[in-house]
C-alpha cells in the first residue's frame, strides 16, 4: 500500500510540474493511507526531474519520519493538519500556481462568477485570516493548517476542495493526490477566469444558488447525471 | 453518411482539447444529418485522448438515443435547440474557452472593436438573458438553448455564429461541426483582443457599419472577393 | 531575381505563422524588387502549411498580376501605397498579431515607454486616422495604403518601420521581408509590454528625448555601436 | 578555470533565451573569476543559437578586452560596475523579460505582496532614478550602473539581488551566472503576480516584515531550513 502511494505521490509532484503548476520546486503533493495513518509527501528542494519514488519521505501523522533518508516538504506540518481536520481527504497539494497566488496576494476569495467555477467548488473559493506575528513566529506551517481548518468552520471541505492561503497561495485537496492535482489544475483555471471577468467588469457579481447548484450538483453527489458513471 | 459524421465529430472534438479551447472535458462537438434528421455528439466525460469514433453517441432531434453504449453529453438538448431553430447549420460546438467565458461571466456581449471581429461575426457577438430559477430546475439544458435562440429573434444565425450563454460560456455553429471549430477558435482570440483593448481604454467603442460590412462582406456572401473562390 | 524573392516571400509568410503573429490566415508578407518594380505577395487564403513559392503572386506596381495562378492577398493594394510611397523600404508584412491589434482597436498610437521601444522605433509607433464612411466604399485597400502615408508626412519611414491602422491591425516594413517579420515580432512584445506598463499605470508617460536618441542610435545609424557590424 | 566560466557563461545566456527570459537578442550574463578580475560575457549582437563558448568574451574589471574576436555586450561597463561595487556576486544576467520590463517602465519598484516574492528577495525590488540628459549623454552604460549602486546604499545586495532600471529593465545577480539566471525567472513569475494582484485590487499592501522574515529566512542565510542542506 505504502510501496504504491510513495508512486502515486511522485506521480502528482510531476503533474504539477508538467502542467506548470509549479514553477522551479515552488509545490508539493502528498497522499495518506488512512489504514495506518502513515503520510506520503515530497521532500524538500529536490527538483522534479530528478525525483524518484524511494525520495518520498513517510511519517506519521505527528509528523515524526518513519522511513526516508531525505527532508520532508517544509510544509509537511500544514498537510498534516489538513489530514487531521479533514477526514474524508486522501490526497493534498500545494502550489503558487500563477492566479491563484494572484488572487491570494490581493486579499480576496475568489467569486463564483460562472457555471466552469460551479461545476467544481461549491461557492467562493475562501481565503484564511492573515496568520499574526505571533503565528508567523513558532510553528508557521502548522499554524497556517490551523488557519485553513478554521476558515471552514461552515463549509464541507469535499464540496470546497481549496482555500486560498492569504498573502501566500492555494492549498488543494482530493480523495487522491491525483484528485487534488487535477483540482489545482482547475482552480488555476477559474482562479484566470474570474481575474479577467472581474476586471473587464469590476461590478460582476456571484451566480445564483440555483444555477450555482444546478451545476455543483450535476457533477457531484448522490444525484450527479454528468459522465458514464450512472 | 452517419459513419463519417461519426469521424468529423469525433475529430472536432479532438481539436477543440488540441487548439486549448476545451480544458479537461470541458467542451463538447456534434453534428447532424439533415437528410435523417441524427445528431452525432460526444458521450458525456470521456477524456479526449482515448475517444474513438465508435464512443460518438446518435440520438434524434428529440434526443432519445439511437445508437451507441454511452451516455451523450449532459449539453445535448442544447445543441438540439439550436439544430431545430437554426435550419442552416450542420455542426456545434460548446467550449468553456478563457476569455469568451470571461465576457459570459461579466454579463457583457462582445463589442464589435475592430476588423478581425468584422471579418468573421456580423456585429457585436450577443449574450443570453440569464435563465430563470424555474428555468434552471427543470430541464436546464433545453431552456439554455431556448434563451439562445431568443437572443436570435432578430439576429441571422449564418451572419452571427456564435453566442454568449449568460454567468456560462459560449456556443458556436457553422456548416459543419469543424467549421464551427475554427469559428471557435477565433471567437476566443477576438474575445481576447476585445479584453485587451476595452482594459487599455474602457472608452472604446464598436466600428463604423461601414467598416463593418466592408469586412464581413469581403469574406462572406456573394460578393466575397477573400480567398481562391471566385 | 524574382525567383529568390518568391522564396523569400514564402519563408517571411511561414513565419508570421511560426512566430504566433498570423493566426488562421490573417496576414501577409511581400517584398519588391526596385529594379524591375515587381511586387512578390502571398495569395489570398491559402494556408501558410501547404503554400509553397510558385503559389506565390507577382504583381506590378499598378496591382496588376504579371505572375501567378492564384489571386493576390486582398490587401496588395495597401503594400503597393507603401512601396510608392517609402522608396527605400523592400519588405511589407500586415498581421492582426494579438497586443498591436489590440492598441489599435482602442485607438490609440503605443507610447514610447521604455528602451525596449526606442531600440527599434523612433517615438510613439503611429496611429492612422478612421477612414470615412466613402474612402471604406471604394478602393478600401488602397485608402489605406493612403491613410498611412499621411500619417508619415513628418515621420521617417526608415526610423518608424510600424504603424497601426485605426480599428484594423498593423503594417511593419523594413529592407528585406524577412527584417520586417523580425520588425513585426518586436513590435508585438513592445505593444504588449506598453499595455502592461500602462495598466499598471495609467499615468505612465513617454521616456526622455534623450533616452530615446541615445537607444534608437545605439542600433540604427552611422554611429551604431551595437553589433558587430564596426 | 575561465575556460570553465566561459562555457558556464555561454550556457547561461543560451538558458535565459530557452527560458523566455530573452527575446531576440535582448539579454546578456556574464560572470567574473575573482582570484585575476577577470569577466566573461556575451558577445554584442550574437544569436543565441549559434553562440560558442570561444565567441564569449573575456575582460578585465576596467573593461579592457583581454581575450576574444568579438565585441562585447554593449552593456558590459553596467556588469562591472556591479562586479565592483558588489564584491559578493559572481554572475550578472540582464534581460528585457516581459513584466520585469514592465515594471521598470511604470517606474514603480515591485512591492512584495506574498510569500513566493518574499522566498527570494527580502522587500520590494527598488528601481533606480532616472538617468539625467547628461549622464545619459556619456558613458551611459557605466552610469546605469552606477545609478543602481546607489540605490542599493542601503540594500544588502546578497538580500536583494534584482533590481528595475528606470525606464528599461532588470539586472540580477547571484554567486554565479546560472544562479543569476534562476533568480531572472522567478523575478519575472514574482513581477507578473505582483502585476495581477495589483490590477485586480489597486489597494493590495505588501506583506508584514514578520511573512516576509519568515519565509526569505527559511530559504536563506544560517538558519535557512528549506532543502536538504542541513
Amino acid at each position: 500500500m505504502l510501496d504504491q502511494l510513495r508512486g502515486d505521490v511522485l506521480k502528482a509532484n510531476i503533474e504539477l510540474s508538467k502542467r506548470g503548476l509549479a514553477k522551479a520546486t515552488f509545490g508539493n503533493a502528498s497522499a495518506i493511507d488512512r489504514s495506518s495513518g502513515m503520510v506520503v509527501i515530497k521532500p524538500s528542494g529536490v527538483p522534479y526531474d530528478t525525483m524518484t519514488a524511494a525520495d518520498m519521505v513517510i511519517t506519521d501523522l505527528s509528523g515524526k519520519v518513519i522511513e526516508g533518508a531525505l527532508r520532508p516538504s517544509s510544509d509537511l506540518a500544514t498537510h498534516i493538519e489538513l489530514y487531521r481536520a479533514f477526514k474524508e481527504i486522501g490526497g493534498v497539494v500545494h502550489t503558487h500556481s500563477h492566479f491563484a497566488t494572484a488572487w491570494a496576494q490581493s486579499l480576496h476569495e475568489i467569486p463564483c462568477l460562472g457555471t466552469t467555477h460551479a461545476d467544481h467548488f461549491r461557492g467562493a473559493v475562501p481565503l484564511t485570516d492573515p496568520l499574526s506575528d505571533e503565528e508567523i513566529a513558532s510553528d508557521y506551517e502548522k499554524n497556517t493548517g490551523l488557519a485553513i481548518v478554521r476558515a471552514f468552520d461552515d463549509i464541507d471541505p469535499m464540496e470546497m476542495p481549496a482555500v486560498l492561503v492569504a498573502s501566500h497561495a492555494s492549498f488543494v485537496w482530493g480523495a487522491t493526490a491525483s484528485d487534488a492535482v487535477e483540482t489545482a489544475d482547475i482552480l488555476e483555471e477559474v482562479a484566470r477566469m474570474a481575474y479577467h471577468a472581474l476586471t473587464l467588469d469590476p461590478g460582476a457579481e456571484q451566480i445564483s444558488d440555483a444555477l450555482l447548484d444546478r451545476h455543483f450538483l450535476r457533477k457531484h453527489g448522490a444525484k450527479a447525471t454528468y459522465g458514464q458513471r450512472s
